[in-house]
This record gives C-alpha cells, structure tokens and sequence, in this order.
C-alpha cells in the first residue's frame, strides 16, 4: 500500500496565485462546513471564545489530545477528486459475471435510477421515526413488505434486512427465541458464504448447528429448534421440500426457507408449502450488484412469527384526523433494543434499496416480473439443451436460471474461453462448473456462453431433453394484486408517484436534521457519483481478484485514512451496519482471548448509558453483561468499574464504553478507564458512534481503545437512506487484527483472511463496498486539516446552540469547562407536571416550524438530544434555536393558562393541510399560530407534515403491515 | 450511412418467451405512452368507435394518408438502447480543447449538474407563462440577469439567448430598430463563426454590413446604425476600446461589444465605458462544451434600450396579496410576436442553461469568480513567459486567457506533439495558433503545453516580460453584490436554495401541461442520461473531426429518421430553436430562388391563423407577406389563397403553412394548397410544430411541402427545460438540400458545407448538438410502430377530452368527421358578458386544481387550446376533465348570482397560502372550496401555487428586471 506524504496547508486560503486545487473556488472543505469565517467567529464569541483552538482546548481533555498531522493526502478539489475516483474505478474490470451464489445482475429502470437512486430528496431522508414528516417513504416500505410478502406467500415481511446471511443468521435466533431448543439443521446445499455466516453466528451463541444434505435430518428427536433449507438450493436445483417440510412440522421445528424471488414469481411459494420463514436477497429486483453491497435482504414470516420479526416493520395506522397513516411498526431501534434480552442486535433496514425494489416490482407489476423470470428460465432450458446436446452433463434436472454442470471439456480450456469472452462463472472444487442467467441477457449472451463450452447454438425450439415446466412446483397463485402494483406502469406515472412520495418527506434538502448520536451531515453529489458508475457498482462480489483492482486500492487508501484517523493499525470492512461491527468487534475480542488460552473471558462491562445494541451485540457474541452505573453528572461511576473490573479479571473479556459519551461528554476519565480494564486482562472496545467529535483532534487507538467501529454513514458521509444503507467497518489495534472477519469465498492467502478469524459477518467479503467510494471521496476531498476542522466546527456548532438555548431550556451535561462535544442534551421532563407537555409533543410541534426533531427521549428520558453536525451554517443553527425558544414561549403560555393542557399548540401538532377540511375553524388559537409560527415560516416557505400526529396505540392494536 | 433493415412487430406483446428486447417487460413504447390497452378501448368506446385504426380513417385525411412502413430500425429496450449509444458516444474522442472562439471547458459543480441539470424537476418544467406556478425559475432567472447586468456593467439583461452569433444577430436588428441607419461596422476582429451569422442574417435583411478593422472605422457620415467589436477580441488581444466608443457616440452610432464573462471579472465592464449592448456566451460559467450547445448567450443593453431588448426579461413585480412576485417582463411569445412588423424572431431562452449559470455565479460569488479568473489569467501568463522566452512570438500583448502565436517550430511538428497530448489548439490559416485556457486547466496543463512548443516549463515566479495588468482596464468596481449572491457558498445551501426553488414550480414531475402547440410529452430519464456522458458533452464545437465520429453517427442516424419520418430528403441540424428552423427554412427557399435565377421571388402568402413567428420569420428572411384569410372553421380560405398565388405568380417565393392546422385540424385541403403555391413557382414552408399529429400518419415530403423545421423539443422528446433549450433542425426536398446552412469553421468539404448555401444560422455548426442523443434515443427506443402508436394516441387523448367537455364547453373546428388532430380549442369567450370570467381566469384556477392551463387566447381569442400528448393516461385526462368541467360549474354559480362577479373562486385564483395570513377568513366562501376544489385535491395531493395572481400592470408600470 502505497503511503502518502503528507502535505500541510492553511485553511480558507484566499491567495489567488496558486495551483487550481488550491484555488479557494475549489476548496471543497469551504462547501462541505456550513459557517463561513465570520459567522464562525460570531459563533466563538457567543460562546465568550477568541479562537477555535480555545474552545477544543476546554473541550477535548488534554491527555487524550491528538498532536500530530494525520498522513492524508492533500485535500483535491470535487473535479479532480472525481478524476481520481475514475482512474481507481477503471482499475475494475466488468465482465459478465454470470456466478449466482444470491447475486445477479439486473436492469435498473432508468426512471429509478436517476429519480430514487441519485436523488438527495430520497438518499438524505433519516429513518423514519418521525412518521408525519416520512409518509412517503413509509408508504413505498409498505409497497416493499407487500412484494415480499406477496411473492414469498408468506402473511407478513419486514422493511428489509442487511444481506442473506445475516438474514438467515436472524431467521436461526428466530428459532430459538421461539421455541428454546439446542440444534439446528442447515442443508449443505445453501450458498456457502451463508453457511458460515450462520456458523459465525450459532457459535457466538454456542448453538449447535449441523450441516447435513436434506434427506439425511432426523426431526423426531424433537430437540431441533429450526432447519434452513434452499429452494432452488445454491447448485439451482429444484426439488420438492414438502416431503422435509411435513417432517420438521410434525416434530415442532420452525422451518425456514432461503429462495430467490424471480424464481418464485414462477414457483409454488414457500408461504403456500407451510414454510414458517423465508428469507433471501431482493438485489436482483433492481439493485446493482455493487461488489456485495448495499442491497435490501428480504425476510418473512407466517402469522404466529410476526411479533418476533427481527429489524423494521412499517405498518398501517391512522392519524389524529383519523386518516390513514404509516407509521413504523415494529422497531429496534439502536437505542430501545432490548438490551442484554436481546436474541439480535439488528436495528436498521436497507430503506434505499428496498425502496428501489418497491418502485421496480410496481413499475414491473406481476406480468413484468413472470416475463422477465421465463424469459430467464426459457434461456436457461436453451443454454442447458446446447450443452447437453454438446455432451456436458447437468447436474440438477430442474432449475429455474441456474445450471451446475460437469464439463466435457477441461476446466483450463473453458476457463480460456470464457476469458476471451470477459465471462465468470462459479467454479466448484471438484471441477464442475455453475452458471446463473439474469436479466440482462439475451439470446447473445447465451451464445457466447456456448462458445466457451464449445457447444452448438442451437434454436430454442428444438428442444426436447430439458424439462421446461416446474410440475406440482409451478406457481398457480396471483400476486401484486393490490392497486398500486397496477398503477404506475408508464415512465410518467412512476416518476409522478416517486417526486409526490419524495415531496412529502422531510430530508437534508429541506432543513437540518440535528438528531443526536445520528450525524446528519451533509452528503454532497461530488461523494455520491462514483455509486453509480459501472465499474463499481456492477461487479460482483465472487469475481476474480484480478477484476477489482480498483476495489483493492480504494480499500487501501480507505484502510490507510482510517487508520490515520482513529490510531488503529487495520480496519476490516465486512459489517454492514454499525451494529454489525460491534458484533464482530466483539468476536474479535473473544477470539483474541481464545487464542490465549483464555476462552472464560466473556465478562463485559457496559455502562448502563450505553446504546441498546451495546448490550445485544455482546449477548449475540456471547458474553456475559455486567452494567457499570453512571454517577447524576451522566459520567461513568470510575469507583465502581474499578471493582467491578477486579472482581472479574480471571474472566473480564472487555468494556464497551462510547466516546464521547452517549450523553456528549469528552468524559476526563476515557484513559484511566481503559487502564482499569487492561490491567484486569480486558480488552476496550469504543463505540464509534461519535467519532463526528474525534476526528483530528484524538484518536481512540492512541489513547487505550483496542476496537470500534466506525460508523461510515455518519461521520463519513454515507448517506441514511430513509433507514440505512449504512456501514460499520471496525478498526483494531495490531494484536488484534488475525482475528478480523474471514471471507470463505476469498483467496484463502488473501489480505483480508487471516486463519485466525472468528469467521465471516456477512455475505459480502467487503460488506456494502459499493458505497465506499462515498467516504473515499470524502476523505480525498476534506484533507487532513478539513477533516479536523469539521470536528471542530461540529463541536462549535453544538456548544452554540446549547449556548442559544439555554436561557430556555436545561441543558444537561456538560464538560468540566461548559463544554459539549458534538451534542448536547436538554431536558424537558419537568414541563410535564405543569403543562402536561411532553418531549414528543415538542418534537411533533418542531414539524409546523419546518423541522425534523432531535433524538427523543434517549439517553435520558423527557430529553431532547441535538447534535447539527460541522455542515449547517449559523442561520440555520438559529433558525433551529428561535424555534425551540418559540416553542418554549408556546409552553410558558400554556403554564399560564393561555392555551388549554390538552388543547394547544403542542398537543395538536403537527398541523397537516386536513385541519382546513372542517367547516370551521375549531382550533382555540389562529390559524397563523398553527402553521406559520415563527417569521421564517411563511407562504413561501412552508413544509407541512402530511398526516396529523399519528397514532400509536391504534396501529400497534391493529397489525397491519402490507397493502390489500 | 447504414440503410436499417425494417422489421414489423406487434405493440404491447405479451408472449414470454422472445428475445430479451422483445420482452415486453422492457418495452418501452409502454412506458412512454400513456393510456394502456384496456384505458385506450375504452376511450375509443367513449368517442363511439372501436378501433384506432377506425379513428385514424376518420381524423387524417386519406388522401395523404401515409401507408408504408418507416425504416426505422427495431425499437430497443431502453439497456440496450443505453448501451448502443455508449457505444456512438465511445466514438467520439475527448481531449483537452484549448481552441477558444467563445467556448471553454469549464467545471460543473456537481451539486448544480445532480440537483438541476439531471433533474427532472428543473428540466421538464414549462416556460413560466403561468406566474403563479414559476416563481422558482423566474427568482433564479432574475438571478441570471443581474448576474449578467452587474459583470457587464449594463443595468438590463435578458434571459438569455440562443447563442453568441444569434446574439450579435439581435444586437445588430436592435440597432436599426433604434436609428433606422442603413450601415453597419463589424470589427474583422470578432469570431469568425459570429461575423458569419451576422452576415447571414443582414442579408435577410439587407442591412449593408462592413467587416474592417476598428481604427478604418469612419461614423462620421453619420449613416452607421451600429458597431460590433469583441473586448477582449478573437486573438485574446484586448485594446482599449474608449477611442472607438467616443468615435462612434459622437456620430449617434449604437455602440455593441462582445465579451467574456470571465474576462470581465478582471476587466473594466462595458457598461462603465459608455458601451449600448454587451453579448456573448456564458457557456464557460458552469455549463457543458456540449459540442456547441446549448448554451445561454447573454445580452445586456443600457436604460434606453430596455424596451427593445429581444427575448425573454424576467421583471418582479407583486401579486394580489400585495406580495414580491416574479413574472415574464417582456416576452416575445411565439404565438404573440409583432407578425410583419418584427425585426426578431427570438421567442425562447436558454433557461435551463441559465439557470446553470445562475447558480454557478451564486456558488462561487464574486471572489470566486475573480479567484477563476485570476488563475487562469496567471496560467496565462506564465505560458506566455515559456513561450516567449523558448522563441515564440505572442502577437497580443495584453490579454486575459488567449494567446496568438507565431510558433518557432513547424506547424506539423507542434501538430504532432499536440496529438501525443491529446490537446486541441486553434490553427489559424497563417500558421499563427490561438491558445485559450480555460477553468479546467492547472500547472500541468500549462506544462503539457509547453511541452507541445518544447519550451521550458519555467516556474511563474520569474515571469518578467509578460505584462500581468490590465493598467487603465483593470476591474475596479465591484459586482454580485445582493445578498443572494452571498448566501449560498456551501452544498447544503445551494443544495436547499435550488430543492426550494424547485418545488415552487410545477412540472411534468407533479402532472400534465397540456399546452396547445407545445407537447409537454414525457422526457424520459433514459433519454436524458447519455447528455450527461463527457463523450457527448466535453467535445469542443470545432475540435476536428476526426475527435467526433460518434457525433456524425448520431447526425446520419437521426438524418435518417427523420427523413423516413418527415418523407424529406436531407435534415440540417443547425437551428437552435423552431424560429431560427424557420428563418433558416425561408432563407433555403429564398437561395433556391437566387440559385435559379429568381431573385424577385420574394412574396410569401401566411394564413392569418399562424403563429406569429411565421410572419417575423418571412420578415427576417427578406420576403414581403401576403396574408390568406381564414373562414368561420379555422380553414384556409382557399379560393382567396388561389387568387393571391396567381396574382403573385411571377414574385411569389413560398407559402407558410401549419399542418394539422394551428386551430388542430387535418385540413383536407393541404394537398390543394401545396399545389396552388407550387403551380404558380412557389415552395412550401409547412411548419412542424404540429408534427406531433403527423409522425408514421402522413409525411410533409409526401403531400407537397419541401421545407419544415422540427421541433425535437416538442415532437422528439428534449425537455422544455423551465423556457429552453430546444431544437428546430429542418428537413428539406432533395431540390433544396445544397442551400442547407453551412458553417465557416467545418472542412470546406464537410457533407454539411455546401456552397451554395445562403451561410450559417448559428454560431455552432450542428446547433445545441448535446441534447440530439435525446431525440436519437426516443426514436430508437419506439421502433416505426412504436413511434406511429404514440401520434395514434395523442389523436385519441385530444379527441376523448374534446368529447367529455363538450357538454360543458364549446369545443371549436374539429375536421369533418367531427375529430380534432392532437390538440383542439374550446371558446370561453361567451361566458365574459354574463359573468365577467375570462381564459385567463379558468387558467389561474386551473391552478387550484394543481395543473397547468393550456394555452390562453391563442389562436383564437377568449380560447383555451389543449393538447395532452400521448403520455398521459386517461386517468390523467379524467383528472383534468373533471377540473375543468367543475370550473364550470364555478362558473355556473356566478351566472346564478351565487357568487359574486368581482369576488369569486376564480376571479381570486389562484389560492396561495397568502390567504391564511388575514385574521379572519375574508372569502365569501370556504377555505375548502378556494383550496381543495375537487375531491383529488387534498391535503395529501396539493400542489400550492406560491403567490396569488400577479399584477402585471404594476409590473410593467415599474420595469426592475434585477436583484438589489
């Protein structure tokens, strides 16, 4: 890996003489950090500061203080940022991968393409917790859990799940959760890398899994919780599962079912053949195949399961007018997740993608999609006649696109040919050889896989040996029946529907969204290109190494910044999400313990303010959870983790501690406590949550941390979807890195494949990789100075607002010197008694002053926590303060008896359009005061929610998470 | 060019098992056209007729009925299609272009090129007739023009112009316009190409025009009407322009200067040295090379010419609130330009382009923009420096980014180092080279350069010879002053400010423009993609032509076509716009006529129903008009047309015609009128702007026209772009084909370039050349059939909303079997005495509805005309139906007193939220029936115009067409 020298330049240089990178014009830094020089220093002197170095300095605790120039390249422009970024995607190479394993090519409608997938009105959209300002994506999820549901057969589907083995890593603790038993039966004809994700994950439970062909189960003895089965299976064979079906029935085991969803818009579905769970990749529904990743992996269940559903469920409910409303249903959210009772940790969707595939399978509708599926299978029958005919034998009789052939001619030769051709295909051990067809062939494409057999092109229509027809498998069911998959089948109305969905959504193009521990920064177009070009987003994850070079430099360059940025010596990309990477921080850490010969080193310490995934995460790892109190000040009770830590050092595995603090405190104490935990044999694993406050100015590696993950979709710029893509790459100090997550599918010598290694998390060898040039380009373009400055004016900003607002509200802990870190607290639990005012009523109340809430009521309840990221600009910060003053003035009226407890303002927020569908005017205030409060909201610049305030208990009372 | 091969298929075939492309999950005739097979039987049903084909016997008359099939290669999907026109756009060879002449690469901030240029929010939009519905184009044009106001120095801009040529074409029109003088000074020192379309357009009008250098320029005869000169000029010199102002000021000569915006952050204005007009291109201010186009040419005048200025002012003004609203100023509608007494055709602008600018200027603001210049200017330098001192001489001494160098090495060597480069350069015929740099570039560019004229790459700093100041013309006032552009320098605030201004505006996003004459049809995003590759949008409009293969493949191919499609024999894609093609098209005529010894052949017979751009158009092109009556039915008085050809026969040069007519009928008698004209020695212009109506149904080449310009903007697909840009290429007979324009800077040679031809028409050879591969996919992607089922469907859409609201208005001049073409008319006029409602008022409260009007008062007074296109489906339709069929139940009220005349739903409309800022609800009727009119309109489906009605008395009353 090449190291680059380091290059120290002044920030906002206004010379007009020099290169044109360096030319002020193109300083991307200036673009990305919302304040100007002026406002930035207005800014310190409302805080009583001269210069930023002051305020870092009474914020960031000396000891920990980093000192040096981090090794990043020199800041480029966008434009030769964007350059570069193409020489490295050149560096791939796009063939035709035709290797299947659960990844396929496909078409993106263009439509999609250029008005979901490229659209900052749909990418830059937060999860949608805050139903009345996310109508519109919640309606498409809905759209998606439908698809699923319809097509899988199955009654309910969730908004989506990080890739297919995790999907089925979930469906297994499903099992569990469901029926406590020990074993669980795999078939070995699943794809091999989710095989090993289920290893991973069963042995971090300590569940006993057993990989065995399918005839070979033996339900009877009633102590298997679940058996996983595929269908078509990884070779894409197609046998008849009823038989295995009824058997594990008959003995209570929960049966589950990875399939394909082409392949079931033409098969019997599982949902009708008493399947309790189905799961699988949607990519091919619309999704570029993007080296792994980001895609949506489906999951559904049967009725009895739904309650347990792992991740997000939208469902149906209604508003305060009584209007239909989508809400979230089911939610694990990364701060509610239920602790050390956990069985997952997983607390985010695929929301982007899983819309992609809504808007594909609405825009396709059910004869779209069963032509594209024939037209698939009748090229297959065709490809697989000519190589019979050609003396190749095939190995599964039925199949739907997936063909596992012994070859006729050696393996070298064809391995030739299908080079001239710029062809992959899935190479087995034993020689034998297996194809998957895709949407994007046609009759060209076939021929050309017959050249590298050497085969005859023969017409499809002579065909006589190939059996065409799926018999008693053959699907006789409808689906996509509902309305809105029959609606929008022009360009026009699917780009109508798309812009109408869009608009009513709130997202970074309309205001800032300061939700705290969420790091809503900007995320410019120059970061988000690169996705979208060929040569990173349409190679698959199993080609040759040889075909992703670039992949291989860019994932270099990232391992180098990230190092530089966080003092870990290397950085495993595979988890998908930061959750994911605390998992596999975990196993690291037991790994690391187990090699030592101390594998009774489960005792993990977490302090009782930590994030929820904190706890489950290290349950799934299996560890053993011991809570460290924090004292009133919101800092951890030092006293006592020094107890707990002796009192546990034969078996302390870990600390998991988040820094800043969850409560967003450089806490002064972050050494000591992990000397405590190092000198009680543990290992320190830092959340990296808040690496937005780190950045430049300390880094966990330096200061005692030994693993994090880094939470690329908030302080690198990845973008949240609606509720994810993310990517929670974990760094670890050098004595760790042997035990980073393997990849079974990669050269076993490779880099990224240590032997020592817990195992793979998730399906992809280098998770989401396609959105990596995202942060890449982030990094190539803030420079090392930039990115500092970032952390800097995000600590700025926030310590401003605490400033603004806290004549008006309490604001909760702060650092010793009055300082926040790069968010902050305010408590509004004591307006309760008086007003009845709660914390959600004045997030509700901030949607009619044009803006999303701050994170409600975590880590402390009847709590505000803001956090604006370095990317607002002052304006901005004050627009948000004079709304939050205003609605402070708002609650003082009501304390006054100006406005009734239960009717008011607050209490009736948000104001959507349906309070002008009454004859009158029934509000005890002004129409004015309800929908434009503040100076700033006016006719010419008004958001309105689009549904009234939504109700909860009337959706969770009646479930209903598909559209009829 | 490769002849196709035409094959027949089946439309909306719903066999499974074909080829990937015949697949009609990817059939994108589908997706392109509305109504789908069940919506289209029933709209059949609804005008009492079974089948389309039924419809078309009834609608186009039989005797021009075209009955073959065009050879237009098989429709492909739109992957295909993608990936066929990645393979032309591979063709084509992007180096770096350094040749100037009015076009520099620049960069395109990728925040601008995503949200705005890739946008269909910002591109499909309309031009803003309909204030209300436009403020955001509108506040961002106005943005524009004072952009352009403040670095020139001149308070009046306009919105734009076609392209720099044209511009200096207007410029020089004004001039007469202004003095009646009867000559004209041309500096020899502007472009060539510009001094070739002045050329071509004073000799349509026989304005004596002297190209000579400025100090031969003699204005004391006091007969000059204007002068033309180029600061800083062709060669990059720049001289001291004062002497030949004053010169010229004295003898009440019209002072005109073409300049670069770039330059002119650096140099003195013209405003501020006593220059009338400023124009030129701002292409390099964030806008594409584009191979030419399109582009935005800016215009500025001085205070006494405001009044005159050509094309479309944006002026503020207020609304009925009393309110900041924004409007058209002074626009020169197609429909309503001054007929024979214009002196300019010009009725469009660039908007889109501008727009681009706009933001450009914002983003960067002043410094930025003196920081880009400044680094270019130092480039500049510098290579001067090496050149000189490495023994070349520079023949201008002062300049800005331009050189003009004696070499010391041969032509071929420097040619052959700068292909190793892959660098263009302008080669003048005397072995001088022009250099310009441009925004793109840095050190080692500069170097790359040097390297081509092997002189030394010496560093700037020593730079001692090459004067670097502007002395006398160096920049002393400021400019961008007004706060917009200081407050959005960073991404998230142009992000918002362009989202903001976006969602102001309605669009083809949010639901159908059924403008008559216009064709709002779907631009779809496959279509627009391949204009965004740097293959098609980095090429140098006169790079050589060995660079632009794949472009001469698009011209053959879409030559092709549109010669199967119009049944002519040779296109010239030269036009920028539907009035240059017909200017363009009388010219071609009129050179036919010289050619053949028939110069007097000057008198042109125009039905009195044509649009207004016909009239000028003829004017411009040297003819005398003749107008033809028209009869009570819209029809062509044919016995009056008979006797005024005969009366003309030895002078009558052409007759104008549009067909279906402007009144959107099939007249039966075209082929009557065709033959009147050519039997007494006249050809036939028939304007395509209907074209819509005619495409695989009857052909223009077939039933007697010999010249028509098409506009792609319409007909084939490119977007309206908010007002710009658009195409009007024209087809001719085989007979007028040698007099097609030619353009000075193609090969002599060049298949474009014939001699005989009357010159150019626009400043680049093929016009907006980036934006044919729209077109090229449209047709590509719709096949022969695919192309002649949308004309089809258009009939049927116009006709079926003709049929529901004949019971409810007073539908005008259908043919005589009772259809209309495409578009049709409805009267409104009578509802005026009883009730006071005029069109336009059904056009504001159109707008309640959340639509666009169609087209007021055009062609016929107190009328709507309507034309839905083929896109929409009768979903869609009903919706407007329905619209306006309870409008006129509105109306209805008020001839029943219910409502009051002066104080009604539409007399107020449109309803902004302005009206909830009064305390009290001061409408004599609810809030619901001002707002929510029609049960699709609600508080989830509400597009709110965002202003009421605007004033344009106060508005023209107080003329202020810039920001503050």
């Amino acid at each position: 890996m090449v190291v680059f020298q380091s290059h120290k330049r002044t920030l906002h240089d206004q010379s007009e003489t020099q290169g044109a990178d360096s030319n002020p014009a193109y300083d991307f830094v200036r673009r990305h950090i919302g304040p100007n020089e002026r406002q930035t220093k207005e800014m310190l002197q409302t805080l009583g500061l001269q210069t930023m170095d002051e305020l870092i300095d009474k914020t960031v605790p000396s000891t920990i203080r980093y000192r040096g120039t981090m090794n990043i390249p020199e800041a480029l422009s966008e434009h030769r940022a964007l350059k570069e970024a193409e020489e490295i995607a050149l560096k791939n190479e796009v063939w035709r991968s035709y290797i299947g394993l659960g990844y396929n090519d496909c078409i993106i409608p263009t439509v999609i393409q250029r008005n979901l997938f490229e659209n900052p009105g749909w990418y830059t959209q937060y999860t949608p917790y805050q139903a009345e300002l996310s109508q519109g994506r919640l309606e498409s999820l809905l759209n998606y859990q439908t698809a699923i549901s319809d097509i899988t057969g199955l009654p309910f589907a969730n908004a989506s799940l990080l890739d297919e083995g995790t999907a089925a890593g979930e469906a297994m603790a499903m099992c569990f959760r469901h029926n406590k038993r020990p074993r669980m039966f795999i078939s070995d004809q699943l794809h091999p890398h989710v095989i090993e994700v289920i290893r991973t994950r069963a042995s971090g439970f300590r569940v006993q899994i057993e990989i065995l062909p399918i005839d070979k189960m033996d339900f009877s003895t009633k102590d298997v919780a679940g058996v996983i089965f595929q269908y078509p299976d990884t070779n894409g064979n197609i046998c008849d599962p009823s038989g295995l079906i009824a058997r594990a029935k008959e003995n209570g085991t929960v049966v589950i079912c990875g399939s394909d969803l082409l392949a079931l818009c033409l098969l019997k579905p599982p949902g009708e053949m008493n399947v309790d769970i189905c799961y699988g990749n949607s990519q091919r529904l619309g999704v570029p195949l993007g080296f792994g990743g980001p895609h949506a992996a489906f999951f559904a269940c049967a009725e009895q399961f739904k309650r347990d559903m792992p991740g997000r469920v939208v469902g149906l409910t209604i508003d305060s007018h009584g209007a239909k409303a989508y809400r979230l249903a089911l939610q694990t959210r990364e701060q509610h997740i239920r602790q050390e009772k956990a069985t997952s940790n997983i607390c985010t969707a695929q929301a982007l993608l899983a819309n992609m595939v809504a808007m594909y399978c609405l825009y396709h509708g059910r004869q779209g999609l069963r032509n594209i599926a024939t037209k698939i299978h009748t090229l297959t029958c065709d490809l697989a006649e000519s190589l019979k005919s050609g003396g190749n034998s095939i190995k599964n009789e039925i199949f739907f696109d997936t063909l596992k052939i012994k070859p006729k001619m050696s393996l070298d030769e064809i391995k030739q040919r299908a080079k001239e051709k710029r062809i992959n295909l899935r190479y087995y051990d034993n020689g034998s050889i297996g194809i998957s067809l895709d949407e994007t062939m046609n009759e060209s494409d076939v021929a050309d896989i017959k050249y590298v057999f050497n085969v005859e092109n023969k017409s499809s229509n002579e065909n006589t040996t190939v059996s065409r027809d799926f018999g008693q498998l053959t699907r006789q069911s409808r689906f996509l029946n509902a309305e809105v998959f029959n609606k929008y089948r022009s360009e026009t109305k699917l780009m109508r529907y798309m812009k109408h969905l869009e608009n009513k959504d709130i997202s970074l193009v309309h205001s800032m969204i300061p939700l705290g521990s969420c790091t809503m920064k900007l995320n410019a177009a120059a970061e988000l290109t690169p996705v979208s070009w060929a040569h990173f987003n349409r190679i698959h994850p199993f080609a040759p190494s040889t075909q992703w070079k670039g992949y291989v430099r860019l994932l270099n360059d990232l391992n180098q910044f990230l190092c530089e940025i966080t003092g870990y010596d290397k950085i495993s990309f595979q988890p998908n999400s930061g959750a994911q990477g605390e998992y596999a921080g975990l196993r690291v850490i037991r790994a690391y313990h187990e090699h030592n010969g101390q594998p009774q080193r489960k005792i993990c310490l977490i302090p009782t303010s930590a994030h929820g995934t904190n706890f489950a995460s290290a349950i799934m790892a299996g560890m053993k959870i011991e809570k460290v109190p924090v004292d009133k000040t919101g800092a951890v009770d030092m006293k006592h983790l020094a107890q707990l830590a002796a009192k546990h050092k034969d078996t302390l595995a870990c600390g998991i501690v988040t820094y800043p603090s969850t409560n967003g405190v450089f806490e002064e104490t972050i050494k000591e406590f992990c000397d405590i935990i190092h000198k009680n044999g543990g290992q320190i694993y830092l959340d990296g949550a808040n690496m937005n406050a780190q950045v430049g100015l300390c880094r966990p590696g330096d200061y005692g941390s030994d693993v994090s993950h880094l939470n690329l979709h908030k302080t690198f710029c990845i973008p949240h979807g609606g509720g994810g893509p993310g990517m929670g790459p974990i760094g670890v100090k050098k004595h760790l890195a042997p035990f980073l997550p393997n990849h079974p599918l990669l050269d076993a010598n490779a880099d990224h494949n240590s032997k020592d290694s817990f195992g793979p998390v998730s399906s992809a060898p280098f998770g989401s990789a396609s959105i990596l040039p995202i942060s890449w380009m982030y990094i190539r373009m803030m420079g090392a100075s930039g990115l500092r400055r970032a952390t800097e004016t995000a600590i700025l900003n926030a310590n401003y607002i605490a400033k603004r607002l806290e004549s008006s509200y309490k604001v909760l802990f702060r650092g010793h010197n009055g300082f926040a870190a790069h968010e902050f607290i305010i408590d509004v639990s004591h307006f309760k008694e008086r007003t009845g005012i709660d914390a959600v009523d004045i997030a509700k109340r901030l949607q009619d002053y044009g803006f999303h809430a701050p994170t409600v009521s975590w880590p402390v309840a009847g709590s505000l926590m803001i956090e604006p990221t370095e990317s607002e600009d002052k304006n901005e910060l004050d627009r948000y303060c004079d709304a939050l003053i205003e609605i402070r003035k708002e609650i003082t009226q009501i304390e006054n008896g100006e406005y009734d407890k239960k009717n008011n303002p607050l209490k009736n927020a948000p104001h959507s359009q349906h309070i002008f569908l009454h004859e009158k005017w029934v509000l005890p205030y002004s129409l004015q005061k309800a929908v434009f409060p503040i100076h700033f909201v006016s006719p010419n610049y008004k958001f309105w929610p689009s549904c009234g305030r939504v109700n909860d208990v009337y959706g969770d009372k009646n479930l209903k998470c598909r559209v009829d």
